[in-house]
């Protein structure tokens, strides 16, 4: 059976039911259909005193992802099987992968949340919120510079990019208001992925309304002539970006196939964008459970360093317990093997890509938070591949559970739970990995080093003026956020293992003063994806009673 | 109080509660919040035997609109004082305005429907599906032509645009897939506002989920290198785009201020698209209600038009009566007073602008329907001008009833509702205005001589050249769907009252073989329209507590 066809089995229990289960009653939540539903905020209910934070985060993926999100899943229902009180907070998926390539983001198997379908399409709106708010910001910007540009913005110096939930190449460097005066100030621009945008981060760091249209007008939309920031505020137009997003930032709560809570709001990648759910999701599900079971996207380089260095600080709470997932899979890629042979045994493949597990490893100790390895299960694994890996752990002084959630569901991940249920609990101290006052390009050398295992940052001429300019406007010491490949610890996606002695390549800079941070461009990172040579939607089809095929 | 502070001073029923007043359970809708639903389809309920459908259309309008959304909104309300089983069927606001100049179309005032914030903001997020599943489209054609382009698409012949629903004059032309042979093939390429795009058109005037797919297989989205139609089809895609739109198809339910039931469903301009809402929120109205009032965009040279002459050959059923509405601003500008001066009394203007009110009582009485008129009040009118305007109207033998349903709502519209009862019970014969198997030229010839009562049609040589394309395709016999300027009968928006001996000017065509006509693009309209100098953006805000301000 597909996913999709699991998926739809599976007899969902009514959304108020699954509220219920963690405290909440019919007046806390807004039902979207049966089975969909968004917690009002402020939330006043705290249920919760253990507030236990577990965060999943993998090692470098094949292209098809390590199956995090999956492993979460599982967890959850684990924990629910093991009679806890757990909630699972994952990042809502793009329709970008969804039609594209990569397929959703909602699990598989006998672990996935539900319904499906409607959470890999629009969901509750978030992500069409938030591409809303950023065209018609886009769209006041250009007809303030029509109507005679009061504030002075040069066109040439915009930042501010219009954006869209589409995989869509053709719209990455584009030229905009041709025709003649009466359609606008050419100028060039460019779409991203909305998942990418500023106003994704914003509504992921946001901790209520107020804190929401204080970011949004402290956004930078691009500089005068004469080089000063001209800010949302500047444009008098906060209040309505804001208002674009008054339900955009409520959190989204749906089940998985065996009932567990789960909580699925914002959804920023994590190579091009800082890789966390929303902070309001994660401390609601953390004041409404005991356990809160979250993923961070991509590889521990890129989602968790992210997750520790960008989200901690403002959701004030640190992981207790660091899970990182691996495949046999992707090891035997990180070690050389080929993509179409991943399915067949190869020691030799494993022995060498292993290096890639335990470079995490060792990255994710350093935060001072206990460490797990969960190794997701393909059927097509031996015995003899994943001994070794859970050997070579035990080296480590980690241990390395054999789960497997796709096939089996909680079922698959009972001893991982046991094992987490015990790690949380030891004491631990979160060490930060940079002091939050050092300079931009000190951060970035900390990661790179401590993080990536490489040796030197390189900037682009670009790069190095943008830092002059930074320190100009005081945003010198803002945390940095990495645009890099997922593929591996350097800017380069070829580079697999665990690669030594390498070069950082800073090319640019995008200041993104709402979210608070700054985004360093490495190696050949582009902020909207194209579509492969068979998009997935050339596979997805509705019969005429409304049953979806083809999605996964 | 502005509307939306009348709007939240008023406590709404559930939409469970509304949805009981017309026969529906709780089973039969999918709630979005507390106060908004969407009804399942396949619709098996059939309470009405009456049936009987109000069609509201109006004189050619001010820029701030006439008020058939507010008239609409009012006699649905009135009828419920009669307590008489009525179902108002608004189109569903589109961004660009609220975000722009015209502001929300929830009404106004006491004739207001409800949630106003969130029917003017996202809604059950329509439009964005809409405006997805439009640009999804155009990134895999984009896409197919990259990957080696086995159609043979002409990048230069491609005619599916992408959209957004927001006012956004720089993005009607510009260039894309710029930056080298990575980033696409560059070619030219605009956007129009969401409401004017193919694909609402195909939304509304789909029966089902199947007619929706078969409808969008066949949009043709541009030519090959050999000049032969390229379709949805052709592509592949027509699955994947239907099921973006799976839960756009179905009917939205709300409230007014007076819990009269409201549908609200479906929103395609008048100017630059069909103007009408569903067919399915329409029929789904009829089948629930014994009363069903409607309405279709800007004058009746635009929305009624095509209404009777696009909506009823798919929906089988006619208005029982139409109804338009007049206001004495309207009238006083197309008689020639200044925009800045409609508040003051002129019955001189009146005099000379009633011509226009004359010529669409005219027009409508063409298709065999009882005609009413509704004289929308405003505070600064005058007794001698209302009384003026109801003697001329009697003169014609067309009742002109005073309604006051901005400032009493449904009590300003008792009048009006106690004749409309009588009137749909008259005997009629619907006479369509043109044959469906006469040419594209004749058909346009009759709109413009019966309907705008102007003369000639002046095709421009691209216009001519289609003209030619279209008959070797087979598509010169397809309904018409003129796009023209809301403020004239003519297609120059300056000639106001009842101009005659006019010419319209068809600079070009657009063929949308998925909706099932042939737009023809008169005058300079806009399928992208423009924000001014002061955006209602810059007056909206929201407070810490989430409360809304500046909406209108």
């Amino acid at each position: 059976m597909t996913d999709i066809e699991i998926a739809q089995d599976v007899k969902m229990d009514k959304i108020v039911k699954i509220a219920e289960k963690i405290g909440l009653t019919e007046d806390d939540i807004e039902q979207y259909g049966s089975y969909k539903a968004k917690i009002k905020l402020p939330l006043q209910i705290k249920n919760s005193t253990k507030r236990k934070l577990i965060l999943v985060t993998s090692i470098n993926p094949t292209p098809a992802g390590e199956g995090k999100s999956t492993v979460t899943v599982g967890l959850g229902d684990a924990f629910t099987l093991l009679q806890k009180k757990a909630i699972i907070a994952l990042r809502e998926p793009s329709l970008g992968p969804v039609m594209g390539m990569k397929g959703g983001a909602t699990g598989g198997g006998y672990a996935q949340v539900v319904p499906m379908e409607d959470i890999n399409l629009h969901f509750t709106g978030d992500m069409h919120a938030l591409t809303t708010a950023n065209n018609t910001l886009a769209a006041l910007i250009d007809n303030h510079i029509q109507q005679g540009n009061a504030l002075g913005i040069d066109q040439r110096r915009i930042v501010w990019k219009r954006a869209l939930d589409i995989n869509d190449r053709a719209l990455r460097k584009i030229v905009i208001g041709l025709g003649g005066p009466v359609q606008g100030v050419p100028r060039e621009d460019g779409f991203d992925i909305t998942v990418a945008s500023e106003l994704m981060a914003i509504l992921c760091l946001s901790e209520n309304l107020h804190d929401l249209k204080a970011r949004i007008n402290r956004i930078v939309i691009g500089y005068t002539h004469d080089r000063r920031p001209v800010t949302v505020k500047d444009l008098n137009v906060g209040g309505a970006i804001a208002t674009l997003l008054k339900d955009a930032i409520k959190p989204n709560l749906v089940q998985t196939l065996a009932h567990t809570p789960a909580i699925v709001h914002g959804g920023p990648f994590a190579n091009i964008a800082h890789g966390c759910n929303s902070v309001l999701a994660t401390q609601t599900a953390l004041n409404l459970a005991d356990y809160t079971i979250t993923e961070a996207g991509f590889g521990a380089d890129l989602g968790a360093e992210k997750f520790l260095d960008i989200k901690t600080p403002v959701l004030k709470k640190m992981p207790d317990t660091i899970v990182i997932v691996a495949t046999i899979k992707a090891m035997k890629l990180n070690g050389g093997q080929a993509l179409a042979d991943l399915a067949s045994e190869n020691l030799n493949a494993l022995k060498k890509g292993i290096a890639n597990l335990k470079h995490h490893i060792r990255s994710m100790a350093q935060y001072g938070v206990p460490v797990v390895v969960a190794i997701n299960r393909f059927t097509q694994d031996t015995e003899q591949e994943i001994s070794y890996v859970q050997k070579v752990c035990a080296e480590m002084g980690v241990q390395a559970l054999d789960t497997d959630v796709w096939a089996k569901g909680g079922q698959g991940a009972l001893e991982l739970a046991q094992t987490l249920i015990k790690t949380v609990e030891q004491p631990k101290k979160f060490k930060p990995l940079y002091a939050s006052n050092s300079e931009l390009t000190e951060k970035i050398q900390t990661i790179v080093t401590k993080i990536y295992g490489g040796a030197n940052v390189e900037y682009s001429k670009k790069a190095t003026n943008q830092l002059k300019r930074f320190k100009k406007f005081g945003w010198d010491k803002l945390p940095v956020c990495m645009a890099k490949t997922q593929y591996s610890l350097s800017d380069d996606p070829k580079l697999l293992g665990a690669p030594t002695d390498f070069t950082i390549h800073v090319k640019s800079f995008v200041p993104k003063l709402g979210a608070g941070f700054i985004v360093a461009m490495t190696g050949n990172i582009l902020t909207m994806p194209g579509l492969p040579k068979h998009p997935a939607a050339l596979d997805i089809d509705i019969s005429d009673d409304g049953k979806i095929s083809g999605l996964f």
